[in-house]
């Protein structure tokens, strides 16, 4: 079996998202496992010198109607959260503490889903806790060694070159955006 | 017939450019015409707070990389220029200065092709004259009713929400990118 593919995304990020909805389907029809990465996209915003699209003129209502048009596209479930973005440290923490693997990716899929379907605020710590305690996770969002663990996965991903979300690596070469999902399909079967 | 597809570009976006290789057959391909309306995304970026993107840290090594992949991936011809980005002032105000549409897109297509394929600097008034000519076009770039004529044109879209090249309306609905064409051809079948 190939490499897993790298998978950043921000708990906060639609396209991020959507891209969760359907990362794991196609890494499986190329033989491929799914390492989920969260990332702060507000650290990489330091990086680039961007911000959060809805603060952007012109482009941030733009966005905000792609977002809703992208998902139905998908045909995955959305709703824009309210208040939308968020800091999603707490998230981002929760996830890293937790050892194994699969109770990860299973916090980041309630995560998200409790974000973008049922309107919870994950910005609020308390939130994240309750969320992971409705599916049987007990991370740890307070301790040093988790918040030293999250600040080096973040710092590493920006190393990478990781300043947006979704951003895929797959064997060293960069995708960034759901809408590269097409490139990524025809590069699993053969680089081009 | 329905309405054209206004499609909005800058000369020297890679993006536009691909764009520009795909949308007349996916309108056509849908009984709708393509109004071709080149803007200026240095006006855009003002109003958005943005820039080039080569000149963006960690986002401006991916766009080298996906530009190439992109064109890749859609197979058309295409070189990176050198400068890259350009002014496209004389080249806008050439394609305004023609009263025919269809000199208009013969134009266009040319000064596309001489910036990313044959690395004619486009950014230059001479050159943008000399490739008019090998298409026996004659634009005129210097008189005060053409700047006045570009401006307005460039204003009108900044003022229709155009941000980014491609971007693309239809009956009202904003698409932007070359990789908003999948959801474009769903559209134009029938809007979700």
């Amino acid at each position: 079996m190939s490499a897993p593919i790298d998978f950043y995304f921000d708990f906060s990020s639609p396209y991020g998202y959507l891209a969760a909805h359907k990362i794991e389907a196609l890494a499986a029809r190329h033989g491929r496992a799914v390492k989920w990465r969260p990332m702060l996209l507000g650290v990489a915003f330091k990086a680039t010198g961007s911000g959060p699209l809805p603060s952007i003129p012109l482009k941030g209502d733009y966005a905000k109607r792609d977002f809703l048009r992208s998902a139905r596209f998908h045909g995955v479930p959305f709703r824009l959260p309210e208040p939308f973005p968020v800091s999603t440290v707490a998230a981002c923490r929760a996830f890293y503490s937790l050892k194994d693997e699969q109770e990860q990716v299973k916090l980041a899929k309630a995560l998200l889903r409790a974000y973008f379907v049922d309107n919870v605020n994950i910005g609020e710590a308390g939130n994240v806790l309750k969320v992971a305690a409705s599916v049987n996770c007990r991370p740890d969002i307070e301790s040093q060694a988790v918040k030293d663990r999250t600040r080096a996965e973040v710092d590493a991903a920006i190393a990478k070159g990781v300043f947006g979300s979704p951003y895929i690596i797959i064997d060293g070469e960069p995708f960034w955006g759901v809408d590269r999902f097409d490139q990524i399909e025809r590069w699993l079967k053969a680089p081009f």
